[in-house]
């Protein structure tokens, strides 16, 4: 994964608040990203930079600065140019996550650059017809201008999704420490609960299966794993201890 | 879409720089949300999280002050909290992409909460343990510490993203001006296209069919429109009247 990120390359064109470029290369450094180039920066190196680069200072230090755009794209086989809203001409246009899932595949084969333009009005036409795509990041109508740091946090992040591809959990316990528990300890959990609801009165030894139902259908949505029935059961001997059904230290049957 | 989002409410516990908190107004408004609940922050309102807010000074004018984690989460069904690491004991656990799909489909029926906590250590296990599940930002393991405002337009970003579900163009060119242009108008391009290479001398009248193959296959690929090909054929009358292969103004057979 790291080496298709380390062929992406991030440009920013003419920034004029150093700030950004800071933000910009902590944002790259979170994603796994390391190829910043700044096209004629207002003003940089500068404090500022530094100061919101924070643990990416080092990345920071490596960032090239080039007088023009040709220098910034030189030796990439994909040009990739931010744009705010459709131009007059149309140009190939993808979304964040799109556009980033392809500069991920195309990553394998050649250097990939990103080009970001400036904070008030982003790339000149001149600059995106320099582009093979552009890209846009799907924001409100509404008020649809991203602060330029945030728009290349967005697209790192894109870029770091793509070249994951999938190998993420879909399942919110999937890195669980115990095992879950299985079918035959449920059901003994269930038979202890209902026992012990009836040694407390809660339930008469002739009720209706609905609480009963209720209860499985909320433990068996929380997916229980072993330790957990452990505890619930020691909780329900404790009880029947203090309904005066179970003795002290008495084992399960 | 936006009945979704707006019932989506972001959550800021003890923020020390106020710049974040105008930061996540804007990447929130940028992103179609709108409710945004600060705890206790260390100083606001301020001059700089209205800086930072830009065109979203009217959303940071309706932002909620409470002095709990308890009173921000009031009414919601869901509770997320962001995590950036796994805990000792684990908890329901989910990347961003996950949970903002899963956020937006519980927000069609109740209000749900994302957490975020303070810029140097996150929420408290005790804050975590109140949610119902976390969020996880798959950052890089030898830089994970997202700048706060970053986070929040991360996740406002795949909120967004979720609730456009899929309505967003698969293809780059999708929305072209110009008709595609159809076989029969290109083969009567690459008809001509060959005709003009002969008259201009470029190829021999019994040239071999690789160079034809490899125009054919470079002018495929880039897909021309209608006014594309026009184009393309104007250029080669003028190549042939350059050539005395035909005269000006004569029309295409």
């Amino acid at each position: 994964m790291n080496a298709v990120l380390h062929n992406i390359r991030i440009v920013l064109v003419n920034t004029t608040h150093p700030g950004n470029i800071g933000a910009a290369a902590r944002a790259m450094k979170n994603m796994g990203l390391r190829d910043l180039v700044v096209v004629a920066p207002h003003d940089f190196p500068s404090r500022e930079a530094s100061d919101r680069a924070a643990g990416a200072r080092d990345l920071l230090a490596t960032v090239r600065v080039v007088d023009t755009f040709e220098e910034a794209i030189a030796g990439c086989g994909l040009v990739i140019g931010s744009s705010a809203r459709q131009r007059r001409i149309p140009w190939p246009l993808l979304d964040a996550r799109r556009c980033c899932q392809q500069a991920c595949a195309e990553a394998r084969q050649h250097r990939v650059a990103l080009v970001f333009g400036r904070e008030d009005r982003g790339l000149t036409n001149e600059e995106l017809a320099r582009c093979h795509l552009h890209v846009n990041i799907p924001a409100d109508e509404a008020y649809s201008s991203l602060n330029l740091g945030m728009a290349v946090q967005v697209i790192a992040y894109e870029l770091r999704m793509a070249a994951l591809d999938g190998t993420l959990p879909d399942d919110a316990m999937a890195d669980w420490d115990k095992p879950a528990a299985d079918a035959a300890t449920l059901e003994r959990l269930f038979e202890h609960f209902e026992e012990t609801l009836v040694d407390l009165g809660f339930l008469p030894a002739n009720a209706p299966k609905q609480m009963m139902t209720r209860l499985r259908r909320l433990v068996l949505r929380a997916r229980p794993d072993e330790v957990e029935v452990n505890i619930l059961r020691g909780i329900l001997r404790s009880a029947q201890v203090a309904a005066g059904t179970r003795k002290l230290g008495q084992e399960n049957t």
